[in-house]
């Protein structure tokens, strides 16, 4: 191992450190019971058919010979759901619009990607369901199909949709703008202006898992599901909104998650599952193969930036122009939206434009992934800051340092910053020995910065303590990242007990009160805030409980140590631990018991710089990573080894995007690379260890500093790779992913 | 069906209707979750190898042999446990000796009773771990047993325990005595004194499902346990203290349960499958047998009662002296405490000496049986008062309105009684038309009254609000007797919303504060009073939600008809529903959910008055049962047909007690009737339908005026039987069960 480093250290007794995780055992184990693990006797199996057209108006369906096929028990098409209005239900992070998340499960009248869903089949065993979806007659009209995103923006394109555009039918679904000052007139009197199109590619996410639920629905029609999401609650929403169910019929239980990414904040598989165990009166398992997650769940969205920025000799940011198309797939999906608020947010510029569009094309409809919109909008930025630097001369982080946001400053939502800490990252990057390290022939260093806003949202905590004075801590949020450690940790350090008479579980949607997905980087900064008031509650129960054992006013008592001491004048009394308190609860009122729900709108926004080295083979343009250095501002890192993790995983998922990762697709539009053997993530033997250091300035209003951590750090790879190949080679790369064929003909054509 | 009345109407919209039960359609559906149909992927099967001597000496124990049998992963016996100490912990109505318990799992140097589990096997399958049982060698010294009660007190008796009896080794666990005045002297100033050595036998509680349950304990000691029992909070209490886990270490998930009454209250399997879990790395199933349930689980113990019971010729009561002694079996039990409380406890008596004493013998350790020792006690004393009313030409039930007990006499714990509608209930019962109907050759009538004093105990609910309105119920007590339909009514009417909008769950362990488990009558009236109070508080939330939405004081609003009205002077607002309130929760401060603990004091003794005609046939000593009315003081029926049917089913198991019921030993002490065709319960042909009459006299200070209703139903069928079958026979009728042979031969030595 390489070091792992932390700036400032912590006040407190556990967090901050690095205790065993409550979930390894069962993890490494292989105990753990994820998705497809999850058994009821006599459940049967589902499978999907799917269309193998890109663009097609479903003319008929006809299933009668499937149904007719022993061991099959139901068949379910989109006709199966109740019809549904087109309501936004905020189910998360981004609302969810049931209409096209139904026909994302099953399609209704017209397919718009290779892979959607068209009927869903539930038989006895997987292999009468596989054998039945070929009894299934699918008739379709074929229909021009479109990808690219300037291909679906042109005015002969096919369109997908004839309702989204408010200027007429068009495959363009979102138009947003946001201006400052006069950035043309801005640019226009610039010393220096960096100018380019940047493009990216759709990329997945890449989790372990695939989707897998198992459903059951009881004659009366209440139901239950056992799946892997990132969030119960949710699931529980948009299933009970597609299948028309009222939600506290609707019991959702969390299995663990092999990671999710944003690409598990909505559902594929839980509302067939849901009407196929409805249907035939079973439990209904369903689980996606690898091929299917990459033809039908939701990738991050391609983009194309066109930028212009402007900054005096100084190095002063005056004027930035940047235009943004996101290729959100066949449904509106994640967006421009977020590019548009991050694209520029991290940076004081007086006259600034921004404007972007979701372009629909007939692939999968894009979805949440991690940071979701901020790394293409920030890569375009990132590089073109560097290529200000160079023609300034001046050191990249310094330039960066000029022009910084900081305290004061005034957000993307018009409320002033409160004490970001963009600086102190920057000022850690600057002095991190990777920055002034020596390079090797044919290497070149890149630095990028990266921000995410970071959200609070709705959590639930309920912590009792049981009679031997242990704690039960169970939270409505599923454990990704390994909130049950930080959990568990936060309620021990205000219980003042051992991390081990502290263990965390992850509630079902019936046991706790809502709590709002795990994303947008805010399950340990809110959900910890809960837990950790439910706590602070718990030890005032407990001083109180000490106070009418001793007959003495609870003011009187101090909790320290674990312990109630007394303070009453005159009284000298033993201190009592949780577990004498605990034992004579009976007596003094009744069970120990705390729920807190909390809504914390108090998120702060986190900063990440990223040091990259890479060596480039001028022969077949391969880009070898070197050394990389992810520095990030984390507020407190609560258990320090899960958020270096966050920053190792969301660097490399980062680097896959910039030198790896892209969908091909065939000219029927099918794509060509779905599975890991031709769509290329990088593994362990791809890179060099990730280093990291974290950069401690607590939340000033958190119990325990905390910031989000787990998206920031997939922002900066994508710029701080590709200004490292941008050095290597000696010329500006625009184009994501930069294969080493991409290169090469680059270098060619430079010669 | 016949006619099922209610005393008193309710004013409620939902408490007191007869709405479908929320766990029907899954229970008539097979589709609910019993002990033996929980499943986990790759788990064993344990089984147990049991003592074939009613006492032995364990000299020796070799599994070697089993060890090494293909399959067997783990073998386990009462040294895997941590030896734990005699410590009794609060894990329900009565403590559980730890000790005693560990060694009703796995016996550890003797076994005290045939059937005493010695060696547990986990294998692949259960036919593998059978087979492993016939390898375990275990070495005897075998020792004189003793059953019966007069038998163990003989000073020549063999000895189970050493240390159970403070005067030197005895059969004798506990010596009672209770007195007031001086009851000798009242006794020979008696006008009429009624005296009997009245006798019962061990009764098993017949629940139809066997004891079942699955453990899962992880690498790191972490552990999950699925079973069925009357409180997941127990399981989790004792199973940690003989395993030596942290309580918090242990989740407990409560699958349905196919009756308990009393015999649910502890542990036999669960702390051998963590064992056995623990050891082999491997989920563990356990299931009982029929067999092994009557030859190692705890029945209700039979008694031998002694009474004199003295009045005034006016049919005042004036004295009473009773000595009890219960056959408690091979461990002290549920023994004479109870029945010295409930003796007497009924009725006004100035001079009165209870004593009693628990008499230990080679049986299963006797455990709680509804009502746990009243019937036996209560049996004795209103047949002695069958036997003042024929002696003085009374009336029984007037003769028991002269005596009975009412508000402001003192209770046995020394305060003066509530409320109390024992008056109300005879009175029902002297007005109800079965009492004055005719009868026919060979038919007696008996009447029988009988109390139970009714627990109240710590309980917690938690009721959360869905999105769309819906609410979500859960506590932490198993549904055993239609939990689910009164914590769902009760909380449907206090939010002022339709049932159906309403779900019960039963939570978990970690999902929910401490509830004690659900014995001694306590689920409806104090979990039903934490869910009461836990909706009031969630009313308040939505009025103050309302009130943000208005912009106006929480105190200007009213909750009515499931929505707030806005009273502001001026304000012309539309109502707002609770859905419309729960849709707006995350811009009104968060999630709405309330969890609320309660440990209520107040819980009041309830009465019962039961009718019964029986037909005897004088050839062959055969009674049958011809006509069956319970009458019952019930406070309100949340659910009538719930309360009804406790008032049958007691009514019939106390039927069962006195006609059928008894364990047959043979001369070594083995049980010569472990299976329900020989231990002959009673079965809906033996039986006319329980005709029921609600007394409706709601609790006083209960939310919706509950008091206990399931277990007094138990208490006077034994008299009320006895009492009518003395009558048909012209002879008292001592010793239960009054099976045929019995009759005849009593007839016969009548003449």
């Amino acid at each position: 191992m390489t070091k792992q480093d932390q700036i400032a250290t912590t006040e407190h007794r556990i967090v901050g450190t690095r205790p065993v995780r409550p979930d390894g055992a069962d993890k490494v184990t292989g105990k753990a019971v994820y998705g497809a693990d999850f058994y009821l006797p006599g459940m049967l199996r589902g499978a999907i058919l799917r269309s193998p057209h890109a663009h097609a108006r479903i003319v008929s369906i006809d299933t009668r010979k499937a149904e007719a096929l022993a061991g099959v028990k139901a068949v379910a098409t989109n006709a199966d759901f109740p019809r549904v209005e087109m309501d936004e239900i905020d189910a998360g992070e981004a609302g969810i619009n049931v209409d096209r998340a139904a026909q994302m499960c099953l399609a209704r009248d017209k397919v718009f990607y290779e892979g959607q869903p068209v009927v869903a089949v539930a038989a006895t065993s997987p292999e009468i369901a596989t054998a039945a979806l070929d009894l299934i007659e699918v008739r379709y009209e074929v229909l021009p199909h479109v990808i690219e995103i300037a291909d679906a923006m042109r005015s002969d394109a096919p369109v997908l949709h004839d309702d989204l555009d408010a200027k007429g039918p068009s495959n363009i679904a979102a138009r947003l703008d946001s201006s400052t000052g006069d950035a043309e007139a801005a640019l226009a009197t610039a010393d220096v202006v960096a100018t380019g199109r940047y493009t990216t590619q759709a990329v997945h996410q890449g989790y372990i898992e695939p989707q897998a639920c198992v459903a059951s629905v009881s004659g009366d029609g209440q139901a239950q599901l056992w799946c892997s999401s990132q969030g119960a609650f949710m699931v529980r929403s948009v299933v009970a909104a597609i299948t028309g169910m009222n939600l506290a019929d609707l019991r959702v239980t969390p299995l663990e998650i092999g990671g999710g990414f944003g690409g598990k904040t909505t559902v594929y598989l839980e509302p067939v599952a849901t009407i196929l165990s409805k249907k035939s009166g079973r439990p209904v398992k369903m689980v996606l193969s690898r091929d299917e997650v990459f033809r039908s769940t939701g990738p991050g969205p391609g983009a194309e930036i066109d930028i212009r920025l402007g900054a005096t000799k100084d190095g002063i940011l005056t004027a930035a122009i940047v235009d943004m198309r996101y290729q959100v797939g066949a449904f509106p999906g994640a967006g421009a939206g977020a590019g548009v608020m991050h694209a520029l947010g991290g940076y004081r510029i007086e006259h600034k434009r921004v404007t972007g569009c979701d372009v629909v094309s007939n692939m999968p409809s894009t979805h949440a992934y991690r940071a979701p919109s901020a790394p293409q909008a920030e890569f375009a930025v990132e590089c073109a800051i560097d290529d200000i630097a160079r023609q300034l001369g001046m050191d990249p982080i310094a330039l960066r340092e000029k022009n910084a946001v900081r305290a004061g400053d005034t957000s993307f939502s018009g409320t002033p910053h409160g004490q970001i800490a963009f600086m102190e990252t920057l000022a850690a990057a600057k002095g991190h020995d990777h920055y002034s390290a020596p390079l090797g022939p044919n290497q070149g260093r890149g630095i990028a910065a990266g921000w995410w806003v970071n959200h609070g949202g709705e959590s639930t905590a309920m912590i009792s303590i049981a009679e031997d004075g242990t704690a039960v801590v169970a939270t409505g949020n599923p454990d990704i990242g390994g909130s049950r450690a930080s959990m568990a940790m936060m309620a021990a350090e205000v219980l003042q007990i051992p991390m081990v008479k502290v263990r965390p579980i992850v509630a079902d949607t019936a046991s706790i009160g809502f709590s709002m997905l795990t994303g947008g980087s805010r399950t340990t900064f809110a959900t910890g805030k809960a837990v950790s008031e439910a706590a602070a509650e718990v030890v005032e129960i407990l001083k109180a409980r000490a106070a009418m054992i001793w007959g003495v006013d609870a003011s009187r008592v101090e909790w320290r140590d674990g312990e109630a001491h007394c303070l009453a004048d005159g009284r000298d009394e033993a201190p009592l631990g949780i577990k004498e308190i605990a034992s004579k609860a009976s007596k003094t009122g009744g069970p120990i018991s705390v729920e807190k729900s909390v809504y914390p709108h108090d998120a702060m926004p986190t900063y990440a710089v990223h040091i990259c080295d890479v060596e480039l083979d001028p022969e077949t343009g391969h880009v070898g990573v070197t050394r990389y250095t992810a520095i990030q501002d984390v507020g407190r890192a609560v258990h320090p080894s899960y958020v270096e993790g966050q920053a190792q995983g969301g660097a490399v998922q980062g680097i896959g995007w910039a030198l790896n990762e892209a969908y091909t697709f065939n000219k029927e539009g099918r794509v060509d690379n779905a599975g890991f053997l031709d769509y290329r993530m990088p593994v362990a033997s791809d890179l060099p260890m990730i280093d990291t250091l974290l950069v401690e300035i607590p939340h000033p209003t958190h119990p325990f500093g905390v910031k989000g951590v787990g998206e920031v750090p997939i922002v900066p790879p994508l710029a701080a790779v590709a200004n490292a190949v941008s050095a290597a080679a000696g010329m500006r790369m625009f184009d994501l992913p930069m294969t080493p064929a991409r290169i090469h003909a680059a270098l060619n054509a430079a010669g």
